[in-house]
């Protein structure tokens, strides 16, 4: 034989976008490993330049990036980091996006409308990204939108850890805040032994124009509710939803989620008297302007970081929720 | 025979993206045409949303997008157009971007790098362009990273007609700001009839650390040197060009380009004494704070228009520049 | 000029598999088409074969499928039909699936699931469909699964003018047989002037093993129920339904679905006393032994004719749904 | 260096669809592994679903499916497995196809026809597979229809070592069944060192209508005669051909063939007197009704997993036939 | 509306590479068209360079080219100038390839080979043609090579027309050279009602060292045979055939072909003493060199025509071979 | 579990086209292998054929080839060994095209002109290669026409270690030939610690008819000058600039060039009195006939030699510039 021979071997390097490189670091710290250091600036004009500062030949790459407002920048630093990655033959790239950007735009609701989150898989795609890893996306279908295999991870086991801690769950009721949640709200309804309550919305018909009522399914008198939600953007939904429940007759409103978006006038709506406690993880960045005294934030990196050993081994995501909470 | 026939037809449809929509306005005017009413939306948290308000189906679609600050805002809006274009049987869609974003990243300087420049041609591919019009890429190379034709349009025209009715050519040389672009300011003289002289940039060897001279080529003393370039980032560089050449005993600087970026101290470095005129095209916009007096704007939006008419009537492109100047 | 030149022209075709060829029939009558002769043939090894009599070169090509068991032959059928236009020059080819197969595995519930909806549109895209037309698809977020425009069509208004014409809707309730049809049912309630109740399946406390109890939101009492499905496959989920709200008083239960997949035990289960009619569409073939007494079937046929025409005409698929109902 | 490194290593998994499990378990076993543990069904209406029980993460993933009767569900249901391994993260993906699907359709005999064998090469790679592995191909092109690595194996060294132990080649004389399979049956009487004779079916020009008489060219009188074929279908030809011979003085007749389909009256004509033995292997399952005394079955299994093995270890599968028979 | 509509047109074009300029030609006076001045040259080192004089926007193109001598000359050329179709926006891009490059290596004989013919079709795809045009294909399958609509013309009305009215078919025989080309003769015998001969090449068992003998199946003993085959490349084996033929008393060979090569010593082979007439088209060139007393070559220009113009107009291609001979 | 394990292993086998088996021979030497036996051959029509006499399954594989006359015959040599190399299971395919082919072509100068080094990369990425490995492209763009990883590499260090040694650096000046090339003059320049001079050519505006005249800028008189550039072709340029140089003083001349295509009358241009010397590297074979006395060839063997060790090995090549010269 003409060849050369040699053992093979299997690298693994996280890179971090600029949105919110403490949860990159989290990540990092967690495996026993660090950021591949990376020069990525941005012009004058506003076009974004990165490079590396360390060979990535070879290596299985994740490319971590929180999609927080400005997210159209972020997303486009991250493509730039894959086609950089891609280029300088990194053997395999995937694409770490714990809030999947533009995962409400997943359908046409009219005509001549675009579906931004399968345009966000193609320009992934496009870009030479292999996988994807994300956690609790908006609709489980965003999966079938990017041509390869997506990690789809669950915040649950890390809220469910923290709420089994500190909620008393002799009066505890779960909360959906629209029928869209009840699937989810009756899974923590099950994990956590407590029953469910859904908060259905219709319009009042005794007054025009779209005012709607917010009709609870179920009994919360008395009783702590705990609202749960994917994620929270300007938090007005939520609020209106902890509002009807305190009118009910709850005791107590703790409301969790896993992407604090937090938009616009959200940390006004959050900070209402009728919302106890606000529990999120930090899949997206909180700066001090959205933080607030009601507000625990739990970090979703140790979960990030094994579900990146278990790829990188070859071991198995699936089995890091059996027998979860 | 069971097929049901008809007649053939082709229609042409121009949608705006939300950058520029000036410019847009008058190419639809020059055709006679009217912009698709678009619903273009950016929502809390910085995604981007947008509808058309009338079928596109078969139609001929031009999507019109400035890539002005902030760019990478701009481009996944037209993106997210083309995808909605696709999504909605456009039969073609040509992706009309003036100024091509991230051309300056055209290749990997050194290892690790990314070719943004290609990077963008791939998402719109991804997204679903058919086709690209531009007007004076950085580099003509870019042509060849996207996979379909590309109509690059050439300024040129536009700007040599306005000096031709205002400069006095008896005395004036045409200047290139640099080494790279003496092929392109080489057509300016012949076409003006006019001597070229060049500046050559080179580091003092009696001074430390990247102190450069502007050593000029040719003939500029007494003379009115006409600067031509392809863009204006920050102006920096063109404005120590046009000091050199005072320096150096030319009466007057006219600087000349296509793409006005007017980034930074762009409208200090300008607007300095030793610049008596800037004449620029509006392929970017310029908005109120990036005028001043010494200011001169040209509009592209006729050769734009011609160029769509053409593409959209089977004509030639190329022969619009024939006995051009 | 060299070219020869000639008058554009468009050609539609009309082309049936063999699982409803009904259904085709009908449609070509609505446009007043015939279709495509074509021998289609299942050999002894269960290999199909596919030949269309007629030229179909430069066609603008819609074949028509109806997914019904056994859903894998009509599926590779069409498969090869669309592989047969490609291959005959075709101009374009839009796959007309009313019921799209393997819509309910839209996502993986669980790791190493297949997604066999993208898997579909996938097959259909290698085959070299490039578009496709269906009617309610089991999620919307499908759309987004196809890299081509996809005409998602409505059944709703066809049903809606059946109940509009028949049912008393003084005492009329719209019911959503689960969580998870709720929004669909407040349109339907929005478009009768009818309210809303809602069944929701919840684990009964008291008895172990999986015994599920029918909880109804909302007042059923003395109110005629129309149950609004978007397909019965076993009917054995609707018909639990149905008992749940005559037991729970109301004088008399609709069944109304788009898509009457009818498989085991259908019949039995909707020949139930305590249902009273049942009405669908012929998306899929109804042969005799899946029909009934309380069954009613409306044609799907004009609606799939008119979306063909507009597709065909490149008219809007869009307004055929607006002021409707 | 910030990368984490270990040592990399190499998974195989076999994987079995329902079609044939049996052969599947043979190949399991002769490498000394056991099959995926799969929960695959196929659902009321149809619809097949699948699920590995194990990790395939990482994996060299082999999935064993045989393409008999029902044909197209079984292709479903590779194609539905291979995009569960896709999506699970396998690291590549060998179709295992012993008896190729639609390899008879391999051209267009006539306009308008499709190219099947061509369009499943197509729907194998939309699905994900990297690899496909087959057995005698009915024509060899078809290697060239899939766009990678086709590992195209041949069963004639079983049937060989099977023919030497058993049959007399003292007067034994190899029989092409028609002018399509001589270089086949060519290299068969080199191997055996045994004469060749050719059956060549013509028009009889005595006699209207298609009536074909069977031309013998070379000597079949008094000689044991081995008809070889690809494969056996409705087994009408191929009795035909072997009453030819018996008619011509043959004083026996062995048939033997790769692919038993035995559709139709399969078992009817093999059954005929003037057949004395009829020897397949079993790449395609031969469930009871399709047994009869004169059919020797040869497992193809130790053949499969010697490839297997090979293309696991990056072996040479081209060496397997070296010094064959 | 916003849109500007126009009528549609459609415009054809045809562009000849310079392997065999007067094919083209012909072809373009058939149509009553000219061909597209085109600017082809090869450069020092060897590099080719195409450019168009007029604009081929929006066209039907068709760019035909001749496989002959150098081979990859003229392949690389017509790939340049389907190149240059595609970036100046060409509607639709057809290869007309009379001779189909490497169709002779269209499967792997054995392992580590190319299959050639199937590269070949991946290149004119990443090219950009939309389509091939060619001529009696080596083998039926290759038109599954490529992945879009290949026309596969036939040669035989042509040169039964020719034969019809120059041969004596009374004492006439067609001859098939070997066994792979019996289907082909087959049809020939059958319209020109002319019995059937066949030569069986076979190993002497009597001489060592692969001496073969040419066994003729079929009476030629005073009959004039006609020996059919789709290319002469060398001519040898060909020739062999043709001197075993007189060997056997046959009063005269007429050799036909489609595809004249007429590489290494053809021209000597075939002018044989023991062949009489040689009748081949002009798929290929035939240079002065290259032409003998015997050979009879007639153009194909005519039936190519027919076929673009069927194409161009959405005719059918398979109704030209209706009724043929 | 049911999977096999075993350790993975890493192979590198070297491949080389007909153009220049020294150059490979010479690179496998460094690495310690040897070349894959290979089977290449031209037939009669000039197809070419390539098979490989070892297994690659599994291998990284590096097929090496010079584009030298007749470069599209090598060309399509190196596409047929890819196909191969994919057909046979190769893990990874590096197409090592010291010179890149056509490389000149990188942009349409004018409409309708194909940008045939995009072309390349596409055939090269059609046929299955995953890399590309270059030297001293002409337009470093290129390396975002392949849309995979480019190891784009430079001869530099080679060039300038052979004139360190062999220079007097005191009366030494770099020249650029002409506007294009002063980039890498510049650098030339900074290595060497000698001045620059530029070429500039520009029409004599005495004489009609697009006569030149050589300016030179910067100081020549009395110094020994380096003409540098990437290629030299015919030499009419770089000799006619050697003769200005010594018509304006200079005391020597020496060219220095990476690609020596040496095409036409190349020799007879370089042996001018005006040039001293010509010192260029083996990229392309330089035949018997294309050398002369003043030439000197340097190897770029090892160079290449360590970039395929670098990339099999996963290092970098980047870092074999670092510090260079």
């Amino acid at each position: 034989m003409s060849a050369i021979e040699t053992a093979g071997q299997k690298k693994l390097v996280l890179i971090s976008g600029r949105a919110h490189p403490e949860l990159a670091e989290r990540v990092a710290a967690e495996l026993g490993a660090e950021l591949v250091p990376t020069d990525a600036r941005t012009f004058a004009n506003g076009e974004i330049y990165a490079r590396f500062d360390e060979s990535v030949r070879g290596c299985d790459a994740f490319v971590i990036q929180s999609h927080t407002h400005p997210i159209n920048e972020w997303l486009m630093e991250q493509l730039i980091m894959v086609d950089a990655l891609k280029r300088a033959s990194a053997k395999r790239i995937t694409v770490v996006a714990p809030f999947y950007p533009y995962s409400r735009q997943d359908k046409k609701g009219r005509g001549r409308e675009p579906i931004s989150a399968r345009l966000v898989a193609d320009l992934f795609k496009a870009a030479g990204a292999n996988r994807i890893m994300t956690i609790d996306l908006h609709a489980a279908q965003i999966q079938g939108f990017f041509d390869g295999p997506v990690d789809h991870l669950f915040a649950m086991p890390v809220l469910l850890d923290h709420f089994r801690r500190t909620l008393n769950r002799d009066d505890l009721t779960v909360v959906s805040p629209d029928m869209g949640r009840v699937r989810v709200a009756d899974i923590w309804s099950d994990k956590l032994d407590a029953p469910l309550a859904i908060i259905h919305k219709r319009r009042d018909p005794m007054v025009a124009n779209q005012v709607s009522v917010h009709e609870i399914v179920g009994d919360v008198k008395d009783r702590w509710c705990l609202l749960v939600d994917d994620m929270i953007d300007t938090g007005g939904t939520i609020s209106k939803a902890a509002e009807a429940l305190k009118a009910a007759g709850a005791k107590g409103v703790t409301i969790a989620c896993t992407h604090a978006i937090f938009s616009g006038r959200a940390i006004e709506h959050l900070s209402a008297d009728f919302i106890d406690q606000v529990v999120v993880t930090d899949t997206l960045p909180l700066t001090e302007d959205k933080q607030f005294d009601k507000l625990t934030v739990l970090s979703i990196a140790p979960l990030l970081a094994q579900a990146i050993h278990e790829v990188f081994e070859d071991g198995s995501v699936t089995s890091m929720f059996e027998g979860a909470a």
